[in-house]
């Protein structure tokens, strides 16, 4: 077998065989195929996808890359809930209480942020004393003391995803959606929850910006989630502005505490409320989805998700007192207004500005060395659909350094299309689809 | 700018600007650009061509990654015919001195042979004491002694090609049009040739199998000829079957001899012809084909080309009485006569496998290492379209090494198609298309 006959076929449209696609996954990861060849394959891959089989071989070899974490012994059902990334998304350290809440564990690998969008890690590491575990055990030990088992990526979760993502990074060969797709799921599988909900943004804040190339992707995912017999349900979400009201890592903890207290953002609560009903439906709890949230919303009302939460900021070794006491997180130096320049409705807010308006702060990573400043942030005040008067307030920017404060807000300005007619918001969730539930 | 954005560019059918494609090459030939872009990049070019300025541009930078050669103050047209490759193909060889006869001077980059096809370096090496120049300088000095200058490629002319084309030959992206015609003609181009004659061979022994592939590659060199204003003619050929009966390097050289003798191969006699006839249109001598054709016959019978020839190997170093005296040419020690197992019409002659019988005879290079047995070949002795019986002489094998002799006999016999409704042999000629003449 030869590898240039391997990249032809694929270049040429025809089907690789099992045995095909191990080989260049194979001696890929040992080093014997190079980065040269890999990328060509890459790039027909951009072009002629793959199909189902084909996806399967190739997510189920990069799964097995490295290691894989079960949780057998464990008597609750686990669920890995993943968002394709976006900006002020924290739904996982709002669902993951409430998940606890109803004895549903949460078992999943988490990122850092890079560029515009955040990670969860950095968020969780707004707490004080608060660390991630590092190997496969201490995962496994976390679920089972608190419920909630989050750990980030390692070198040894799906090696080959890592390498491989390298690569695309600069062949111009990240944004094919066979591609993504088994990236995603390769790691979501090699970590075996019984159940994997995930969140596929879309909007110009997210990497798939039109509904059409979020469709394919869930429908991918799911797809490759039925090939080897896993639960999986997709949510389209909207990423079309930023989700909720804050946007930085400690500004985000609150808001998430905010929300499990029953106080968030009206779209954020309703997405976790979905979510979590989704959960619901995963253990067997529900049927209908309404009847769900309302139990979530009951939930959130007896005030059980806050002392969960506490629980599992102890656990990390973090200081639990910061769901009471938001003044014991990290707190910017300094604030400042944005104000309206025009009179009208918000149109669009452009979500990845917003995330770059925040980056440039020290919210986040420009480049992978980039040191995170948990503190700051911003806040907007104003969202899509919103009435605004010239003068009023459109977003508060809390700051240390005040080195690139001027250019963020000018970033926020420009993020915001203000017009006089109305547009109505999209809906947060957009669809939801299932298989092997 | 940064490469993998150009990659992108190239990867969504946006059209690169000239400075990107500078940027990309010139990166590149200095090693500042790894191979794994390039080989994404030119895989993206497999998928999306590239349009006429783009090829334009990338082939003016190929030709300029090495050194030029000019012919000024030499006082005669020079002409460099190339050939797409071919199994059979001496066309040169008989073509130089008929050029010569007409003081139309040759000045051309000629190859090695690899795998099925031969090279005419390799056919002229046949010759005793043949040697080629190795520097601009000495091609120069040839041309003006005797009107002929032939060089085999070196590192210093068109060095990118030569990287580019490595790359290439293990990414499964040699067979892209426009990525073979800036090879091909930033070579042409280097050498700097009054009228280039591009011969395009289509059929089972060619790269172009199809017609329609030779005919955009013969467009798109047209293309890039007009977009430097250089004068090109295209001629698309057949190599449906082996051209003429001779394969194997001295065999070549003594059948190319024998049509500048008048006594050649029908349908090679009217290639050679031909191409001769478009040197004296571009000469400026004639204007139609026909008339041409009929001055090349006439030059042949008053037995000029033969001394042409032996002028151009003596100024070489070569042993000028191989012309009249075919003995002086390696001969092989033993030779064997291949039989038709079956009645009727020859219906096809596949030229790969006529190459690869007498490349395993020791006649060419399976592998860039090999060394050439220049006495080795065979002389078919029925072509198609031709009457044959049960046990008449299809082929006569001429061989050193009896170690791959059954092989070769058996490839013989495999390449023949034989059946009862006669297949008409299709024209050797089968268009011609020329810009700026």
């Amino acid at each position: 077998m030869r590898i240039v006959d391997i990249i032809q076929n694929k270049r040429d449209g025809i089907k690789l065989s099992d045995t095909e696609i191990a080989y260049l996954l194979d001696e890929y990861l040992e080093g014997n195929v190079p980065d040269y060849q890999m990328s060509a394959f890459l790039m027909a891959v951009y072009f002629n996808g793959m199909e189902k089989h084909e996806l399967k071989v190739f997510t189920e070899k990069m799964m097995n890359s490295g290691d894989l974490i079960d949780f057998k012994g464990i008597n609750k059902i686990l669920i890995d809930k993943h968002s394709t990334g976006g900006v002020g998304d924290k739904t996982t350290i709002a669902l993951a209480p409430l998940f606890a809440s109803f004895d549903i564990g949460t078992a999943k690998l988490s990122g850092r942020g890079l560029g515009h969008t955040g990670g969860t890690i950095d968020k969780f590491e707004s707490i004080k004393g608060f660390t991630f575990p590092e190997t496969k055990e201490e995962l496994v030990e976390l679920v089972n003391e608190c419920g909630t088992g989050i750990m980030g990526y390692s070198d040894k979760i799906v090696p080959l995803d890592k390498k491989l993502y390298s690569l695309r990074d600069v062949t111009a060969t990240v944004s094919s959606i066979p591609l993504i797709a088994a990236s995603i799921m390769s790691k979501k599988l090699a970590v075996h929850a019984d159940g994997i909900i995930l969140d596929v943004k879309t909007g110009s804040g997210a990497f798939m910006k039109s509904l059409d190339d979020a469709r394919k992707l869930a429908k991918t995912m799911r797809e490759i989630g039925d090939s080897l017999d896993r639960k999986v349900v997709t949510c389209i979400t909207d990423m079309d502005q930023p989700l909720g009201f804050a946007v930085g890592n400690s500004l985000e903890i609150i808001e998430a505490i905010e929300t499990i207290k029953g106080r968030g953002p009206k779209e954020f609560s309703y997405l976790v409320k979905t979510l979590a009903a989704i959960g619901l439906q995963l253990k067997g709890d529900v049927k209908d989805l309404d009847k769900g949230r309302q139990m979530v919303e009951d939930m959130i009302q007896s005030g059980k998700p806050a002392k969960m939460l506490k629980a599992f900021i102890k656990s990390a070794g973090g200081d639990e007192n910061i769901v009471d006491d938001y003044k014991l997180l990290p707190t910017a130096k300094n604030s400042v207004a944005v104000y309206a320049k025009d009179s009208g409705y918000v149109n669009t807010i452009e979500a990845e500005t917003i995330g770059k308006a925040a980056m440039v702060l020290g919210a986040g990573r420009a480049t992978k060395e980039d040191v995170i400043d948990h503190a700051v942030g911003l806040i907007l005040n104003k969202k899509v659909g919103d009435k605004i008067e010239t003068g009023e307030l459109l977003a508060t920017v809390y700051y240390n350094d005040d080195k690139n404060i001027e250019s963020s807000k000018q970033m926020i300005l420009d993020a915001y299309t203000i017009s006089n007619t109305q547009t109505k918001e999209r809906d947060i969730v957009i669809e939801i689809e299932s298989v092997n539930v």
